[in-house]
């Protein structure tokens, strides 16, 4: 029997996107959640009635569970409160699912085995997701449970790396620039075409090729538009279109300013 | 014969990245690009010269040739001078490729038929490209100008647009939010990880699903981050992270005040 066929029973604290996501995956792959806990009572329930052996528990004391790995999959700012609260059997797994958080904020729990299991995407439960190309970035001390939690992650992901937090820190600062960052920017794009009641459909090609060229060759590189051109007619005919919007214009100007300063 | 059958001599004034592909995909669908004109010897030499039938010239007149249509494809920036130089035999068609600029600025060229012919997509000659989900935004002020290049248009593409110049600057700016700064911050992303020696393709599942979803939704019901949720500790720490970078530092002060104020 190779790692990943073990099987685990896994407990989840929290029932957002990231929980909804994972724990279908996990489903999927042959594990068992067997609980899954979170202050919202509909949230807990919603999750749990989905998956076929989970329980929703309105504690977060997980030790008359049998559980192998306990996944936080809460906001960030929750972090901290909830691992004072939390209770499990002496030796569990315990990660957060957190790219900005040291795996350090887990020391507190008591008999807990601290790691980080963090899956490099964006969840949204309404949109379905394959998994299998998404990386997976894990942390423990104890060897251990370095091996328990890849054999978990591959069996769900063909891309698992071991990460400090110093380097996962890093990631998350990397992919607010191109995913929630770059999602705004897309928000103020279609907003803009709504406005002057024109179909944001227009844009997806451009969209489709800008992203598939910074992916293939380094995006400073490939940089078009009016501010590498220093086309300052433009940008000010631009500028002057956003005056109602003056946060948009303020965000024009630093990125041409940003684009204008790239040195390559 | 159907009008997408009709085939027509081109010239071209201007041999970058836009010219590079409308010429090929010109003579890829049957029309003949008869002559190149760049103030580049080395570029109206170079595009030419991957053209069957085209001669590079080294002045912008085409009075002496049998030329259905020029296509100007400048910066912005030197469209205002090209059109003082340019020399057409009366009834030709001339149409600029630029979002950002009016019909009105090819008014003065004598003997022409101003038109634009506006290809919305970023271009690279690095890169190939099918044009055939590109839209082209057209505009002319005579009837039988809209349809001569609806024809060359949809020769090409399978999404043609009769658009005016409003619409259409409202429509590059759009575009310049969606691809150039876009493409600018997947740019800061993959520097921010190549300075912690980290592989650049981490983040490229989270890009195709970021803009996935973006063009699937409106990207501002599908927000997320640490701007959306108000998790000041984590955006502390990045703006942190971030003080040897100034101007990161406040692109991303500027986008989550943004973020925190859109309304949906």
């Amino acid at each position: 029997m190779t790692n990943t066929e073990k099987k685990y029973n896994i407990a989840f604290v929290g029932a957002g996107n990231v929980a909804w996501h994972l724990a279908q995956a996990f489903t999927a792959a042959g594990h068992t959640v067997v609980a899954v806990y979170s202050r919202s009572a509909a949230s807990r329930e919603e999750l749990a009635g989905i998956l076929p052996n989970a329980a929703p528990v309105s504690v977060p004391d997980f030790t008359g569970l049998a559980v192998d790995v306990i996944l936080i999959a809460v906001p960030d700012a929750a972090l901290q409160s909830i691992t004072s609260e939390l209770k499990v059997k002496p030796g569990t797994t315990v990660a957060h699912t957190s790219g900005s958080q040291p795996l350090a904020i887990l020391q507190h729990i008591q008999g807990a085995m601290p790691a980080v299991f963090y899956p490099l995407q964006t969840f949204s439960k309404t949109k379905d997701l394959d998994l299998k190309k998404v990386p997976i970035l894990l942390e423990a001390t104890q060897e251990s449970v370095v091996q328990q939690l890849e054999c978990l992650a591959q069996s769900i992901s063909g891309k698992v790396h071991e990460i400090d937090s110093d380097a996962r820190r890093q990631i998350h600062l990397a992919a607010v620039f191109a995913c929630n960052f770059t999602n705004h920017l897309l928000g103020i794009s279609q907003q803009l075409l709504q406005e002057a009641n024109l179909p944001t459909e227009l844009l997806h090609p451009l969209v489709q090729e800008t992203v598939a060229k910074a992916m293939q060759q380094n995006p400073y590189l490939v940089q078009t538009g009016p501010a590498i051109r220093h086309d300052n007619n433009v940008i000010q005919a631009h500028l002057h279109m956003l005056q109602e919007h003056p946060l948009f214009k303020e965000i024009y100007q630093k990125l041409t300013e940003s684009i204008q300063a790239t040195k390559v």
